[in-house]
């Protein structure tokens, strides 16, 4: 069975660790029967651990119990870059092994409830762990708006941009989260009231703009270019600009430029949320 | 002109000082002209404060700029209750005397964008300071959903309320208090999604117990009674109960029978949330 699951960007600036929207970029996983292991990658990421150490690979066997099977992985994720590509691939590899809640088995794998949401549901979603356990809700998102990612070819490990997050957050900051993530989502579900204070937060963009010099500039940048809202997605380096349909192709002009302005190697994606999340079958083809 | 605001209860649970709801009961003022400052009032709070330290007339004699009125206020809305009726108060006689932007007025008099916000604009709100400014948005509420509020007989100082604030909290306890907002306001779009833990809170419901010892076995008793999450409103004593409409009735029988086996004097209003914020004219009167 082949499953489709799409890229994320979490966080969105003030909901750290809670906030995730799913994007239409993707990966397919395909599984069948084999008399032993095979694993067979395609795309991002591909041939870099083609063995039974494949994330795909593990979740599968963990699912179906055994190692006799193949698993055929197609991605347009790019990885390591704050997209969510392992809660995606994690999810597509349960719903294709048949698990019966790819949610949960992504959310354990991955670590990031939020990202496994978005990418099992699709749209925009709040996540987090309730006694223990992932519990997930979708939230109003509006069909106006495109979101402008900046990747840039730079590693920045994940436990590395948790380290430097602070232990402990002043009541005025965490009410300034609090406030922006109300303004936030008023301003998804509806675009009229999106303001670029929304995607302001004091939990982890200040603390990451350390490892990564030049964001500050590439989300100014972005808002300079027409986008009505910029963050970092997940725990970087991918940066979003959140911009209404109309003005993506001049948000996305902006941001190649940004990349040419500031030197940095990498690329842009300018995509729509995905609403559907983990689809199988013909609809699960991933284009490369 | 005589100009009618409701009441609201903010926070929600974990949305401190950032969320709040308009409510179905009312604050009316009206404003004419007089010789020299008159203040009438009738229902809540009548009495109380008749002269030019009343909320009404300091609000009027700021923006007339002189004190040659008569004001008359009448109020279904319990004071010092944490339903915002300083809020709504500021905000109609904002209104009444003419004022461009109510919002702003209530804001500053009260200190509380979000009462305020809620009360100008009806609905369910997210409001904050930006660069020292209140800024508001409007957030999607179900229609389906009914605000159960028992109202204690029993003064709880917001100052004292505030004073029992921890100064700071863990990320771990910020990173739940975001992740029960983003759920409470996925619940409150879709009560589909709306559960009890959505309005869980690390901030101020803890430290807030103490000073109301029973308010946690009346937050469980509202679950009980079938409301589908329950919170403190704003910074109490007042506790509400988030309800299917259908549930209203049976949640609000059981809200009056917490009130007796804990033998605490109050009351029990049983309200839709208000959609319309500020209305002037015929629209405006509030019966008593």
């Amino acid at each position: 069975m082949r499953v489709r699951a799409p890229a994320s960007s979490a966080n969105l600036g003030p909901g750290f660790d809670t906030l995730a929207v799913a994007l239409e970029c993707y990966v397919s996983v395909e599984v069948e029967p084999a008399p032993s292991l095979r694993v067979h990658t395609e795309g991002e990421g591909a041939s870099l651990f083609d063995d039974a150490s494949h994330l795909a690979a593990r979740v599968v066997a963990e699912v179906l119990g055994h190692e006799r099977f193949s698993v055929s992985v197609r991605s347009q994720i790019p990885l390591a870059r704050g997209l969510g590509s392992s809660a995606a691939l994690a999810a597509a590899a349960a719903a294709a092994a048949g698990a019966d809640d790819p949610f949960a088995i992504a959310a354990a794998h991955d670590g990031h409830p939020e990202n496994a949401a978005a990418s099992v549901f699709g749209g925009l979603v709040a996540a987090t762990a309730v006694e223990g356990r992932p519990v997930y809700a979708p939230l109003p998102l509006s069909s106006d708006l495109t979101f402008v990612v900046v990747v840039p070819e730079r590693n920045l490990s994940t436990p590395e941009a948790r380290r430097v997050l602070p232990e402990s957050l002043s009541r005025a900051d965490v009410v300034f989260n609090l406030g922006r993530m109300g303004l936030l989502l008023a301003g998804l579900a509806d675009p009229d009231h999106l303001a670029a204070a929304a995607t302001e937060d004091r939990l982890h963009q200040p603390a990451r703009g350390a490892l990564f010099p030049e964001a500050g500039q590439i989300l100014r940048g972005l808002i300079d270019a027409g986008a009505l809202a910029a963050c970092w997605s997940g725990a970087g380096p991918a940066l979003v600009g959140i911009a209404r349909e109309a003005d993506a192709s001049r948000v996305r002009d902006g941001a190649e430029q940004l990349l040419a302005d500031t030197g940095i190697p990498g690329r842009v994606l300018a995509v729509g949320a995905d609403r559907r999340g983990i689809v199988h079958g013909e609809d699960a083809e991933v284009p490369l």
